[in-house]
């Protein structure tokens, strides 16, 4: 048993903690803003600031590695070849802090109030970095490491990753490993530790129906002339049967079933109705019937309209048959839907339904398969217990209906699936003013990873 | 007979034309564009110009009588108390002439090309106004005219008319009339002369529909919330069944049916399949089952979206549930449809039909009811024979799609029914560059109104 060992690197940890914690509001006050021209070196600072960090470690072949926007930090820490390797992953770019006059203290100085530390980036995912570098600093003070740590950091996360694949693919051999940590997925509550092994896909697609060549008067045209944006909100329409299933042809043939093992768990989650409307604030749900509110979310596919537009949008009335109209609109999709499929399929329903009153085109924007890993094998049940015995209860086992696309990503590269988890709770207001880090539940974070890192 | 007076006049009409045409040109260099604040002196100067106008012609108590923005002309030329009374009416504004750098030749610098006239209001409607004097001044230079005239000519038509409806109120004494001449209507072709006798009315509304309180992601939101984008477009699909009939509770109740004559007199218009595709460039037409096309915008009700909102609509990809969705929807009314009651028949719609996910608001922006004046009656009879004399063949006698705002006013205010023609043409580029003026119907035009005036 490894008890006396994790004792040790706790209590070291809780005796450093001031000290460290002082160098973590070093990093926070750091504005990584990467979509930002003008914070350009601060992401530069960013990332040298990780590079001394790792070095601090003794991490070997430290390095930030320039890609063509902001650079990916990567180090390692090799106990044995024999032993089995972990990739610990994490972003140190953070959201623009975007409307700074809704902060109530500024987003680069991070302040503690009661039990919460506030700075943009706290907890979208500079403390979760922080939690896992306590975790090492604190086991290898006090011993040393049972398997090897790899780390990689990047700066794009939040601009969508844009050089991620292309670094993935050209160092496969040094990012070799048995495991990944993605700790940028977060919990469901303070007391429910979360593992997430299901991710979503995406079809997105651009469709535009267009008529007459110029806008027309709607009164000296109307009744003769098929209106573009009436008859793009018809097939819109026409993508839903009354029961919300989705009618695009073949669009559910490759779906796959959930087990009923699979739907206990889910409904042990608690996310039924009430949670759903008071985050949203909605006066009811609407969703595929036959499914609960969790099920609709994670283990089904969905279609929804992300922007609509056509004609004279401004105030007050213009009387025009527009010449055209649009709408974004983007499918969910699960194991096993092929996001090409999706785009045949969609095809096929408007080759079908679209009337020949107008003509149509459909850009395929991006698509994406679902993320799904077997929630199981040594690593997953060593990170599991390690939950358990820090919060003393069963951790939460979930699939999610978003996408995070570097799991996918390293899914492809380096054919390894990640641990998705993290220590940031839904009120963290990540991406909004006053991001906040609920130190408490930090804290169990940490010692929840020294356990994983000493009970591989 | 009036034969001998009427061609007197036609001489006189073509002797002191060049001399007379000159003066249009002076009054086509004046930009009276209403919209535009820097215009402002410009619009005065037409509306001095055409008071001076009328003096020459002997008009009495002629006035540019000042309103909130442009001055609204009268004058009055009356023969005998006992005669009855013709009202003429005109507007001195124009579009704007944007976009310039499309013109040929400057706007505001009138050219002559072929049979074509070239300058910004030209057709619409200086070319109308300068028609009704140039066929006064040959009548009084010549004679004297049968029937007291009045003319009211207004610089706000291109703006909606804001002043008309309280002139018109506060003036009923000075404007009463037996008949109005209102030549803002046009033709159909140059061998077409044409008469007006309905336009459809109008109801438009803003439709909001609202869900989550601000933009959700759609990767872990999408399956239990309603989307208000989607939800607009199953709203707006339902508001018509396949055959093209609107769903609206109630909407045909009051619609009246036309005639067997009447039907016969517009297929006699021969504006079919091939005259609207002609002139919109769509591949096929698309209409309510059961009608022609003429019948389809001329004397049945339609419902068409005029402008779309929701989400996001620049390019790329963003994956939200749109907090809302907006559309503006017009219908067209016929007689004997009340606006109000279609007012109604949307929100009933509406209460039967808006799922319980979403909220929504209805904005009633503007009604009209339509306008129908019987094509039958002395000055209607007396106007078509001067059009049967001039042109050598049978006039056209229609119905029109959209509405003239000034003819339900005066229809409301003094009572009278109007006598919808011009000398305009479809392809006279009104409102658009290259605006233009067919000379050899303006002249026909002249003619004919000089045979109108002379045969009461």
């Amino acid at each position: 048993m490894n008890n006396e060992k994790v004792n040790a690197a706790i209590q070291q940890y809780k005796h450093i903690f001031d000290s460290h914690f002082k160098i973590f509001h070093e990093f926070l006050r750091i504005p990584s803003v990467s979509t930002a021209e003008i914070h350009r070196e601060d992401v530069v600072k960013a990332a040298d600031f990780l590079v001394e960090q790792l070095k601090q470690l003794k991490f070997k072949n430290v390095k930030a590695y320039p890609t063509k926007r902001h650079p990916i930090v990567f180090g390692e820490y090799l106990v044995s070849s024999k032993k089995p390797t972990l990739l610990i992953y994490g972003h140190y770019d953070v959201q623009p802090p975007d409307p700074i006059d809704q902060w109530n203290s500024p987003p680069f100085e991070p302040q503690i109030k009661g039990d919460h530390l506030y700075a943009r980036g706290v907890s979208d995912n500079k403390g979760q970095i922080w939690a896992t570098l306590s975790a090492l600093r604190a086991v290898l003070q006090t011993g040393d490491l049972l398997f090897n740590v790899k780390v990689l950091y990047e700066g794009e996360e939040e601009i969508g990753s844009p050089s991620l694949d292309d670094f993935l693919e050209s160092h496969q051999s040094i990012l070799a490993c048995d495991c990944i940590l993605n700790p940028d997925a977060g919990m469901l509550a303070p007391n429910k530790p979360t593992v997430t092994y299901a991710l979503r896909g995406m079809a997105y697609f651009e469709l535009r129906i267009s008529g007459p060549k110029a806008d027309l008067h709607s009164g000296l045209f109307g009744g003769v002339i098929g209106n573009p944006a009436n008859i793009l909100c018809e097939l819109i329409a026409k993508m839903h049967d009354e029961n919300r299933h989705i009618t695009l042809p073949g669009f559910y043939d490759s779906v796959r079933k959930i087990s009923e093992k699979e739907k206990n768990e889910l409904d042990k989650l608690g996310l039924g109705v009430d949670f759903y409307k008071k985050n949203t604030n909605v006066p009811a749900l609407q969703g595929e019937v036959g499914f609960s509110p969790v099920e609709q979310v994670s283990t089904r596919p969905t279609l929804d309209v992300n922007g609509l537009y056509s004609g004279y949008i401004q105030e007050g009335a213009k009387t025009i048959i527009p010449s055209y109209a649009m709408a974004k609109i983007s499918t969910r999709l699960v194991p096993d839907q092929d996001p090409d499929a999706v785009h045949q399929s969609i095809l096929k329903f408007l080759e079908e339904n679209v009337p020949d009153a107008v003509t149509w085109e459909l850009k395929y924007l991006s698509g994406a398969p679902a993320y799904l890993s077997e929630p199981d094998g040594p690593w997953f049940e060593s990170y599991l217990a390690a939950l358990r015995q820090t919060w003393g209860d069963e951790p939460m086992i979930k699939r999610e209906g978003g996408s995070i696309p570097v799991a996918t990503a390293m899914k492809k590269y380096l054919g390894v699936d990640s641990i998705l988890t993290g220590f940031g709770l839904p009120d963290d207001q990540i991406h909004s003013p006053n991001e906040r880090l609920h130190l408490p539940t930090h804290k169990k974070g940490v010692e929840a990873l020294i356990r994983f890192f000493l009970n591989p």
